[in-house]
C-alpha cells in the first residue's frame, strides 16, 4: 500500500474502479507479470485518476511540458478540480512515480477524457482527448500508449459514439494505433489570448 | 409578445440575457432599424436559447439536416436538456420563426457553443463551436452568420482563452470572417457507432 492508494476515494476525481478490466492488448500492450496492469504497469508506476492532492506532486509542472499553464496557485488547482469533479465530465489521468521524491511521489504523465452530450446520433455522448503528456524523463517506457489506450477504451465503455483529438502531424501515426483517423475536416481556431 | 417571450425562464438552457448586448458589427453584420439587433434580425425571427418546448418546434429536424440524428423521443430530448442545462456549460442557440405554423413558431436553425475547464493557460476556459445549421429554406438570409457570431463573442465574453471548431475545407472562408484560423493541428476520430 502507498499514500496514493490510502487517499479517500472523494479525493479523486472520478472512481478508479472505471479504469480496470480495461483491456489494452488489441493495441499491442500487454504485461509480462501477472500482477501488472495497465493502471500498474511498472513496480512504483501507478496510473490512476486525478487526485486533489496532485498539485503538491508536481502536475501542472507536468503540464507545463506541454504548454503554457501560466500561474496556477494552490487555491486556483482546488477550486477547478471542484468544478470539474462537480461537472462530471472529465476524466483526469495521471501517471505517478509513487517512489520518486523520497517515496512522497511524483506525478509523471498526464491526460484527459472529456465526455461531451449531444442531442445528434440518438442523443450520443462524443469523447474528446485532450492534454497527453508524459514527463521527459519517463519517455520510451510505452506510458503514453497505456494513458492512449485507456482513455480510448474508457470513452468507449462509456457509450461515446465518436471520439476526437487534434494532435501534431509528427504524432499521426501514434494515434493511428488507437484507431483514431484522419478527418476531412479542417481545425480551426479563434485564440482571444495565451 | 408571443409565447416564446412568455415561457418561464427555467424552460430555456441558459440565460437569454447574456446574449444582449453582444456587438457584431466588427464582423460586417448590422441592423438598419433601430428595433432591430441580433437576437431579432428580422420581424417574427429570433434567436434565443433553446427551450424544453423546442422539441415540439422541431429543433430536432433542424438538426437532421446537418447529421444522422438517430431516434430522439420527446422524453429523451427533455432528460438530455435537462442533464445539459444542470452540467451549465452548454449554450445551445436556436433561430425560431416564430410566425411560422400558424403562429405556433417552428426552430428554423441552431448553434451550440460548449465551455470546457482546464489547468492550462491560468486554469482558462475553452470554446467549442458545435451543430451549427441553418434550415435550407432560410438561408441567404445571414442568420448563419449571426449565430457564428453571437456564439463567438458569447464566447469571448464568457472568458475563453481560445475557441475552436471543425469544418468542412469549403466552410473556411466563412469561419475566417470570425477570426477562426486554419490550426496546422490535425482532426483525428475514431468512430465507434453512428
Amino acid at each position: 500500500m502507498n499514500m496514493t492508494s490510502d487517499e479517500p476515494s472523494s479525493d479523486f476525481m472520478f472512481d478508479k474502479k472505471i479504469l480496470q478490466g480495461l483491456d489494452l492488448s488489441k493495441y499491442g500492450i500487454s504485461f509480462k507479470e501477472s500482477e501488472r496492469s495497465p493502471t500498474e504497469p511498472e513496480s512504483g508506476i501507478l496510473i490512476r485518476p486525478l487526485s486533489k492532492h496532485d498539485f503538491d506532486k508536481g502536475y501542472i509542472d507536468v503540464l507545463a511540458q506541454l504548454t503554457s499553464v501560466g500561474e496556477v496557485k494552490k487555491c486556483d488547482f482546488i477550486a477547478r478540480f471542484e468544478s470539474m469533479k462537480k461537472a462530471g465530465c472529465y476524466y483526469l489521468l495521471v501517471v505517478e512515480d509513487t517512489e520518486a521524491d523520497n517515496g512522497r511521489g511524483k506525478i509523471v504523465g498526464a491526460g484527459t477524457l472529456e465526455i461531451e452530450e449531444k442531442f445528434i446520433h440518438s442523443c450520443a455522448l462524443r469523447g474528446r482527448v485532450e492534454e497527453v503528456i508524459v514527463d521527459s524523463k519517463y519517455r520510451g517506457r510505452r506510458l503514453g500508449k497505456i494513458i492512449l489506450g485507456l482513455i480510448t477504451e474508457l470513452s468507449k465503455s462509456l457509450k461515446c459514439y465518436k471520439t476526437t483529438l487534434e494532435c501534431k502531424v509528427d504524432n499521426i501515426a501514434f494515434y493511428n494505433i488507437f484507431g483514431y483517423e484522419e478527418d476531412p475536416e479542417k481545425f480551426m481556431q479563434r485564440r482571444f489570448r495565451d
